[in-house]
């Protein structure tokens, strides 16, 4: 299996119109309110969601040019394998990010600490459950180059970088 | 935007081949080895990789048989909206698992902690960073139907509703 064809759920409203000063993370995008427009016929799936307070979503980094195996992403001045970065220049350019879910109204669901560009088309929602596979974590997680850099992802913005 | 192709970037190999009998979590696969066989032309991709000590693995679950917007989930005896579940049933079949990261040779990534089926085409893989999320959830995290159900995740396995 090569080719897997997916499609849009829905779309990710969001207050940025284009990925030059953008959050890059949700550390730097607390409190920012953003909704999801849900394809009517998927509302159905929607059961239940609001018992939950924070959800996972994976989405499709539309705006992406292209791809690259080594990038030198925003935290950092070094080149680091793609799949050791969250670059959207990836691959398959998919993203991923937990955030607040604040209520759900019809097919719109209303959500907060959002980090993606205005129009970004969803793939997929899970419940955030950390009871699942906090329990597998060493005690000691090692990040890698973040472990000097993290911080920068609370005011750091997005350039062009990926998109140009 | 509606349809969008991806494209597998290797192949998730663990003990489990099929969906009967396999841990439905990583709780319960503590311990579990497995290998990622990248695709020989995306290992440039793979630097630096093998200084984070866990790795978000995003993969297509195959072995899906159609979707459906309500489901029991292995854990519930109530139907949920598949949104507010980790059903493999889903409009878009896509898995996420967070596996730590032993060891890197080549092309070959030596994992634990999978919960996934022998075969199973990988999409993405992302370093776990939780210092980019963490300081965004609640003290208060609210896991709905899961509240009293997700210790079953140690120790119940899945059967085969999802893929028959």
């Amino acid at each position: 299996m090569n080719k897997i064809e997916l499609t849009s759920i829905g779309i990710i409203k969001t207050p940025f119109n284009k990925p030059q000063g953008m959050p890059i993370q949700p550390t730097g995008a607390k409190g920012i309110k953003g909704e999801i427009h849900l394809k009517d016929k998927y509302v159905e799936g929607l059961k239940d969601l609001d018992e939950f307070s924070h959800i996972i979503l994976i989405y499709y980094l539309h705006l992406t040019k292209g791809n690259a195996l080594q990038v030198k992403p925003f935290m950092d001045n070094k080149p680091h394998g793609v799949f050791a970065t969250r670059s959207p220049k990836r691959p398959n350019n998919i993203g991923l990010s937990t955030v607040k879910l604040e209520s759900i109204d019809g097919n719109i669901i209303h959500i907060s600490n959002i980090d993606v560009v205005d129009g970004t088309p969803l793939l997929d929602i899970k419940p955030y459950v950390p009871q699942l596979f906090e329990d597998t974590l060493d005690n000691d997680i090692k990040i890698g180059w973040f472990d000097n850099n993290y911080n920068k992802a609370k005011n750091q913005k997005a350039d062009g970088r990926f998109v140009e």
